[in-house]
């Protein structure tokens, strides 16, 4: 089992973070315009891709206003399934520094090296919302490879 | 042992990456402003922080032009000492892919989420720099948090 980590600081609120983190409007702002309510507790990711529509279910397992989000991957490309998304939250300094972990991966596939890179420009995305209002969600996203 | 895994992909050639990262006017360009040769194969890597300067020195293990680049880190922080990093190259389309690993972490340690965030940003320096001729090199880094 592998995993990817991550730490950013964005000078906002835990709770403008937590928001940012648990509701359709925010999720919009940083990760993917493509972001919907389905049941059960489900978020529904989608992104526009050259090989066509592509995307992530997570169902939210756990959230605690101002500290944690913790969802399961429940639909997706085949190594995402299973696998953990949490993102912890804490305030230091002016600063809510959010640890990142998206765990349970079985390989370290190369589609993982790729995630890794991804999440980390979408939590600098997370972090510009909070502070600025704008971020870069799909399909405005930092293109970081020939895979997107 | 845990890693820190990317991908990046830059549309230049793999000589012009893995002149990047072999050249000190190549390192200079993309991760710091303060990089200089030591001897016997070491390349020495230094950051002014709030806290006064920091860095690490990189034992150069083996280099295979156009295809791998892979140091020991051989001095700075406890947790990097003995870690390596692997700069794996190849040509995919009409891009450079580096597969990236700084590999041997002993425990997650939260400077270890920090890296991993950090590494995605100087990663996506050094594509800008082979791509444009312009880099975001420290000082002039993209800053993530309250740790820089």
């Amino acid at each position: 089992m592998v995993d990817i980590l991550h730490r950013v600081g964005a000078t906002a609120s835990p709770d403008a973070v937590y928001t940012a983190l648990t509701t359709i409007d925010g999720l919009v702002g940083w990760w993917t315009e493509k972001t919907s309510d389905a049941s059960d507790d489900v978020i529904r990711f989608r992104f526009d891709l050259p090989q066509g529509e592509d995307g992530f279910d997570m169902k939210v397992l756990e959230t605690v206003p101002g500290k944690l989000v913790h969802w399961e991957v429940v639909a997706g490309p085949e190594e995402w399934i299973g696998t953990h998304v949490r993102f912890d939250l804490k305030q230091e300094d002016d600063y809510t520094i959010v640890l990142f972990r998206h765990e349970g991966w079985k390989e370290p596939v190369e589609f993982m090296y790729h995630c890794s890179t991804k999440w980390a420009t979408f939590l600098m995305s997370l972090k510009e919302l909070v502070e600025t209002g704008t971020g870069k969600p799909a399909p405005a996203d930092v293109q970081i490879s020939n895979w997107h």
